[in-house]
C-alpha cells in the first residue's frame, strides 16, 4: 500500500453540478497540476458514477465519497469496498456528516479497506468521536463539526479549541494518523490555521467545487499548506 | 418521456464481480442484442460506478439501482436523482428488498423522477406494499417476497397467490403501472410462468449475471416472455 | 375491535416536559373529561414510559407514539406490537415525521396491528403518501406538510389545497379510512378549518401540551369540533 | 452519581414475554434479593413501558435498553435522555447489536447521560469497536460478538480470545472502564469464564429471561462471580 504524504489537500467533491462529468475530470486535472507543482497531497474525492472515468485519467490518489461493508454479492444500490479496489480506487471517504454510519460499519469499512489495500479518511464531528475514530486506526481522519460545515465559518476560526482539543485526544490514543481540520475551509488562511493548530491539512469542499476559477484556489491552498507545514 | 414497452425483461446487475468492468459490459451488449432479436424491452440495471460507460454503449433503458431524492448540493455519498438524468440513465430502480427506504424517500425519488423525466421500477415484498406503491403511480412495480430472493425458487411457483392478489390490489389502485415479478426467477420457464399469472414480465437477477452463458439465458427469457405475453 | 367515532381529537404528547409523569396524567384525565363532557373521540398519545399507568387511569383510546414490527422475542429497545396490545394499548401512532418508517415496516406495522385488535393512525407528508397509506387500510391517517409542524401555521390555513387534495387522492384508493389533518394546529379555528375542508379531526401535540391551561384548549377544539363535524 | 460496583452482573431483559408486566416485576424483585445476598451489582434492564414500575420496586440500578440523543422536545416516538434521568433510571444500554447506532449517536447519548448523572454500558461487536467505545469514556462496555448472540454458546468458549484481544485493546485507551463479556452466556461456568478472562462480569439476557426458574440462575451466576472475581 502506498503512503499518503502530508500535508493533504483533501477535495470532497460532493454532489454539486462541478462535481459530476466534464467539470469534475477538470477539477480532478487542475488537482493533479497543483500536487505536481507543490509536491503536496491532493486528494479528489467524485461520486461514485465519476470514479472510473477519473481514476483512468490522473495519478493523484482518488478516493470514493462512501463505500458499503460488503464483499461481492447481492447488495442492489450498494458499492463493495472490494469493487472500489477494483476500479483502482485509492481510498475511501468514510463517515462524512452528510452520511453518517453506524460505529459497526466504520469499523467494518476500515477493516475491509485494510484487507483490500485501500486507505480510508474517517470524519468525525466532536473531539471525543475523533478519538474514538483514532482507536480504529483509519490512515486519516478529519474534524468537521456540522453545524459549520458549507457555511464559509472555518473551523479553526470559529472553534480553533475544537482543532486543538481533536489532536490532543487523538493522540492519547493514537500517535500515527493523520489528522485534517474539515468544515468552513474556504480561504489559504484557513488552510494555514489548520496547520498552524495541529493538524496535517483540510478536508475541503465548496471552496473549490464552487469556485470561478477552482485551479486558482487549490493552488492558493496548496501553497499554503507547502509554507505552513514543517 | 419515452415509455416503457411490454414484456419486460428487467436485468438486475446487484454487485457481483460480473457487475463491474467488463463483464457487465458484455453482459449489457447481450441483452441489447436480445432485446433488438427479440422485440423485447430488456432493461439493464447496473452498479453507479458502471452507468456512465454502460450508458454511452447500449441503445437499451440503463436504470440506475438506486437513487437520492435531492438535488445537486452538498451530498457526500449521495446520487441525485437529477445527476442520473444529466448521466443518461432512463429509470431507478427503488425500494429493492437489499435496499429497503421510507416511504416519504419513495415519494421523493417518484415524484423527483418525474420532473426530471426518468422512469421509476418500485419495489414491494407484498401485495399490500405493491397496492401502496401503485398508489404512488411509478411507471412500473416488482413484487417480490424477500425470502424467495436469491434462492431460485421462482415466486410465481412457490407462491403464485403471491402475484396474483398482487395485481388484483394494484388494479384495485391503479390501472396503468406495469407490474413484473421478481423473486427467484431462475428459467425461462419462471418467466412463462410470470407472464401467465397476469405481469407483464421479470425483474431478475443472479440466474442471468452468475450463468456461464448469460446471452443464453436471456435469450431464452425474452423468447420465452414475447410468446407467452399477449 | 371497538370503533373510532368521529370527529376525533389525537392528541400527540410528543417528549415534552409535560408528556411524562404527573403532568402528562394530568393532561390524560383532563381529555377524558373533556371527551366524555362533548361525545367526541379524543385520544392521549404518551411516551413508551408513561403507557402503562395511562392506559390504567382513562378510559379514553391510548395510543403508543410508536411500535415495532415485531412479535415478542431477542429485541432489545424496541416495542413489539403484541406487548403494546397486552399492555391495554388501544392503538398505534405510524410513521410521524418526526419518526419515519421504511414503507416494508409501516406495512408490517399496521397488519401486525390488525392481527392484534389494535387501530393504526398513520402519518402522511403529502397527498400522494397519504394515498399509499391509504392503500394499506389503517383506520386513520393524518397529513401533516413537515414544514408546518411544531410552527403554529395551521395547515389548513397556509396550504389548504395539501387538505383537499388529500381527501380526494385518498378517496380515490380508499372510501372509508379517517382522515384526520396535522402539523400546526394550534387554534379551535384550525379545528374548524380542518374539519370543513372535509377530514374528521386533527393530531395536535404542542398547542395542547405546551398551553398554560391544556384541558381549556382540549374542550374549545372538541367543542369546535363537535359543532363543524355532520 | 454512584459508581458501579464490581463484579455485575447486567440482565438484559430485551423483549420476550417475560420481560413485561409481572413476570418482569418478580424477575427485578429476585435480582434485587441475589444483589443483596451475594453483594454483587445486578442491574436490571427492562423495556421502556417497565421502566416507571421497576425503577418503583427495586432498589439495584435499572437501566434503560436504549434512549435518543435528545433533551424534551418535539420526538415523537422517541426516549429521552433527560426523560430516564427524570424517571429514576440509573443508567442506559447503549448500541446492543440488536439495536446498532450511528458513531455520533454513541457519543452524544453518553455525554449527554454524563451530564444527566446517568451511567452507560456501551455494547461493541470486536475488539476495534470496543477499543473505539473506550476512547468515549462509557462507565462500562460489554463485547459480544454478534453471531454468538441468544446461541447459548459463550463467547468466553466458543472465542476466548475476542475477550482477551478486548481486554487489550480496550486498555491500550482506557485504564478505567469496566468491560463486561455478552454474547451467549447462559451457565455459571460462563461466568467463570468471563472473568478469568480478565472482564469484571457479563451481559445476559435469554439464559435468565427464558428459564423456568430465574432466580435460580441469577443466583448460581451471581455466587460464581463473587467467588471468581478478585
Amino acid at each position: 500500500m502506498k503512503h499518503l504524504k502530508v500535508p493533504v489537500l483533501a477535495i470532497n467533491f460532493k454532489a454539486y453540478p462541478t462535481s459530476f462529468g466534464v467539470k469534475a475530470l477538470e477539477i480532478a486535472k487542475a488537482a493533479e497540476k497543483v500536487a505536481q507543482e507543490y509536491g503536496v497531497e491532493v486528494i479528489v474525492i467524485p461520486p461514485a458514477t465519476e470514479l472510473r472515468k477519473i481514476v483512468e485519467s490522473v495519478s493523484i490518489p482518488v478516493y470514493a465519497q462512501h463505500a458499503d461493508p460488503y464483499e461481492y454479492g447481492a447488495y442492489t444500490g450498494w458499492l463493495p469496498v472490494v469493487a472500489l479496489k477494483d476500479i483502482g480506487v485509492r481510498g475511501i471517504l468514510v463517515n462524512h456528516s452528510e452520511h453518517r454510519l453506524r460505529l459497526d460499519e466504520i469499523v467494518a469499512i476500515v477493516e475491509a479497506a485494510k484487507k483490500y489495500g485501500l486507505e480510508t479518511l474517517v470524519c468525525a464531528d466532536t473531539p471525543i468521536a475523533a478519538a474514538a475514530i483514532a482507536a480504529i486506526k483509519p490512515v486519516a481522519l478529519a474534524v468537521e463539526p456540522p453545524e459549520l460545515i458549507g457555511t464559509g465559518i472555518a473551523v479553526s476560526k470559529a472553534k480553533p479549541e475544537v482543532i486543538t482539543n481533536t489532536v490532543q485526544r487523538v493522540r492519547e490514543v493514537n500517535k500515527e494518523v493523520i489528522i485534517l481540520t474539515g468544515a468552513g475551509i474556504s480561504t489559504a488562511e484557513d488552510v494555514e490555521a489548520a496547520i498552524r493548530l495541529g493538524t496535517a491539512g483540510v478536508l475541503v469542499a465548496s471552496a473549490i467545487m464552487k469556485a470561478q476559477n477552482p485551479e486558482k484556489v487549490i493552488k492558493d491552498m496548496a501553497a499554503v499548506a507547502k509554507a505552513a507545514y514543517k
